[in-house]
């Protein structure tokens, strides 16, 4: 059967989370719902595996799930039809393309890149409700930097994983947490980018949280590296919330998408 | 009595513009209701004016209002009793300045400025929605900021302008009409810069949808240069949607906000 790589891009404040409920709206859901008015596979219950399994509320610009159809679509034209398929919710299939069966959306995945959206204002968003995580005092980006420089390279990150999170190992390889600021006529935003080759349940927003106390004043930016020594949960910041957080790209060792639809 | 300047962000989905009216919510009424419940003059009807009375699904990121009030707030006290009044609706004071007598929000203004967002791309927009135009079709940047040289300047902007303008005269100088384009995942986002002492009723939104015409293909740069000598409202591009549309400053000869509450 002919495979498929999909683009996605989805507002994930309707949702819970990316993974496939039996009760529950979620954006696996939703696309696969789409699917199954285009492939008969689809309408008998089959399945598309992603990148990257976002928690409710959690945005992507750039999630890859893949799908293997009964029919050789025209790449363009399955992006088109399952969009069509979509409305109204708020996903968006950014681009097909036809993939290798050795091709896996998860499992061929070797970089993911996270954005966390940061506003630091005292008036309320408005435009962006829902879409950043709001704190009320301004914060010392310097400082968050100096913080984060502790958590880059191959680290146990105990501290900064879900209780929950399943991965067998909690060692990971952080390449990159770089944070832009822009100034806003109140206040400012901050943007985290984070790239690693895998992410541990729940280590942006408990990453991103933690700094933002480093940011704050309330914690020294050591302190990043003493509570990552301490191979604890406990040490860490508070884990922010998930609705400031989007997964904005998926890296593969052969792009594919450098043949497939685009516009 | 103490006369105040507020700088204000609004979400403009929910309201019927800014100005007040007997039925419909209101930017306008949303912040006169919060002030009444602050000040006894406002409990007994007293207004407040701003610099630009958007339309209907108009956004701002920084309109400016004053207000007289019977009491000498502390600015930074005012701003935040106001958001905290204006809850839940998308409005934020975002700063608050005592200013002299003689400013007036609407009649001191020497300059206006408004950001038009519009997105070129396939898939619907998912976190966007309401807060940008889409379009389908990919646009030519360079064909765009070719039409937009011939408005720039002092002209008669009858072509541009709404039939139900109330200006005395359609003459007008755009001192500034600038195009960004920033590439997304899949297409592009364009945002169209314009700034002037004023504009006519819906001229912005006349001139953004036919500078999208000239992107698309559709027109010839210089036949915005025709479509302006025609004086003629007939010879316009289709104007295009509300809720692109942002205000996003207001120049004064002496800044109001200068030594107002910031963070």
């Amino acid at each position: 059967m002919p495979r498929f790589a999909l683009k996605i891009d989805y507002d994930g404040a309707p949702f819970a989370g990316w993974q496939a409920q039996a009760d529950q709206p979620t954006v696996q859901g939703a696309i696969e719902t789409a699917l199954a008015r285009l492939d008969r596979g689809f309408a008998a219950g089959a399945r598309i595996a992603a990148a990257g399994r976002t928690d409710a509320g959690v945005h992507a610009t750039g999630q890859v799930a893949h799908a293997d159809l009964e029919k050789d679509w025209d790449p363009f034209r399955l992006s088109e039809a399952l969009n069509w398929h979509l409305k109204p919710a708020p996903v968006a299939v950014l681009q097909a393309a036809r993939v290798d069966d050795s091709f896996h959306a998860r499992f061929s995945a070797s970089e993911r890149r996270y954005t966390f959206r940061l506003i630091a204002r005292r008036g309320p968003v408005t435009h962006d409700r829902g879409l950043v995580w709001q704190v009320l005092n301004p914060l010392n980006v310097e400082a968050m930097r100096e913080g984060a420089a502790h958590l880059i390279g191959r680290h146990d990150f105990t501290t900064f994983r879900s209780s929950i999170c399943q991965a067998q190992s909690p060692v990971k390889t952080m390449d990159e947490i770089s944070i832009e600021e822009i100034a806003l006529p109140q206040g400012a935003e901050y943007l985290f980018h984070l790239r690693a080759r895998s992410f541990l349940h729940n280590q942006v927003r408990s990453i991103v949280g933690t700094l933002e106390r480093v940011g704050a004043g309330a914690w020294e930016p050591i302190r990043v590296a003493e509570a990552l020594a301490a191979c604890d949960r406990a040490a860490c910041g508070p884990v922010c919330p998930p609705h400031g957080l989007y997964l904005t790209g998926v890296g593969y060792p052969q792009n594919p998408f450098r043949s497939g639809t685009d516009s």
